[in-house]
């Protein structure tokens, strides 16, 4: 695993994520940006779609956290290619964080087919970043509460799908899917939306196969 | 063309924040900075607590969010002082939103003994912010998961409590309780640390009588 620490942003996050796109698409991989809460499952959810997607697709990660490399060494475990970007204090990714941890050494992107980003942890700064993705999927689990898009209504807005994470775990919570439905119907009318529990596996294979879609589709358009 | 650097920025919250607090010390009025992810319960804790104290401590309220005025409007109920301070997109509070809150005719710091001040749900962004409180709290609810210290040190490094909600889940999660005290210890090791269930009310009476004790402490330092 290699760790690759936040560099200094040279150019516009825009123009450099409109890079990040074009280098993506010229080698046939398909980016998703994965935001939320800390704790709200995000490792955990990638953990259950790449065993899932495993022998379909070649997947592989990168990892952003503010120190540390816990949320690696767990995906390297899947025995998946995985980057750990530590932002140093920072926030949110960046596209120029993306670029340098694309263009190392551990990330063929001619071995990949689907890169997930796994974003830090939170629900603000994270939405002002383009990466240069395809697809950012927002992951908010039920013990957080439903009340999460009316609060932090913008990364909703920008999210292609909403993914409620711990079903399982709904039971012990007053967690209302169908307020969260409507605010994302809201915020984003075309927004996808699962309700998965990652560790019993409930509605992984439809997040699965609905990423395999949008994979689809880009490379037809590309 | 004048450049403003994030050191400045910060060198003036500084400053601002000292204000606050020899403010608040003047007027008798304790002051606690409630942190936490998007979700890890600090509203229903501060519920829980205000509940609690009441009779013996003149709580009130500010409730800092993106949008809207959920939290206030719960707090509202309890009957105590609320101001809700709209950051319109900031991820976090600073010292001159509270300057501004405290001078605002809904607060009455002559009227008030514990103000506590709920942060915008962010685990990063609010670490760096003081606010001119005597004491920071960070939340952590037991569906986030234990490993949050080691992926945001920060804010676990300045505080003066750990708070770990949602015990009465405990059962359907894989938290360590054990390793969050210890990463908290290696962190802040004159931490205290508590293990709630607000809707339950465990350790809900521990907590206030701690703040209680905290209080009083400041008091006769003051």
């Amino acid at each position: 695993m290699k760790i690759v620490t936040a560099e200094k942003i040279l150019k516009a996050n825009d123009q450099l994520a409109e890079e990040n796109r074009t280098k993506f698409n010229n080698s046939g991989v398909f980016c998703v940006n994965v935001v939320g809460s800390p704790g709200a499952g995000k490792t955990t959810l990638l953990e259950a779609l790449i065993t899932e997607l495993k022998g379909d697709v070649r997947a592989a990660v990168i990892e952003g956290d503010i120190a540390g490399s816990i949320d690696a060494e767990r995906i390297e475990k899947l025995g998946v290619p995985v980057v750990q970007i530590n932002t140093q204090g920072a926030c949110h990714l960046d596209a120029a964080m993306i670029a340098s941890a694309t263009g190392s050494e551990n990330l063929d992107e001619e071995a990949i087919d689907l890169l997930f980003i796994e974003n830090v942890g939170n629900l603000v700064c994270t939405a002002g970043f383009d990466l240069g993705e395809h697809l950012r999927i927002i992951v908010l689990s039920t013990a957080e509460g439903d009340d999460k898009a009316v609060k932090y209504p913008a990364i909703f807005q920008g999210s292609d799908a909403l993914v409620v994470t711990k079903c399982d775990m709904i039971g012990q919570t007053n967690f209302d899917v169908e307020r969260i439905k409507a605010d994302m119907k809201r915020l984003a009318p075309e927004g996808a939306v699962f309700e998965v529990a990652a560790l019993t596996g409930q509605d992984v294979p439809a997040l699965a196969g609905w990423l395999v879609g949008e994979c689809a589709k880009a490379k037809t358009v590309a």
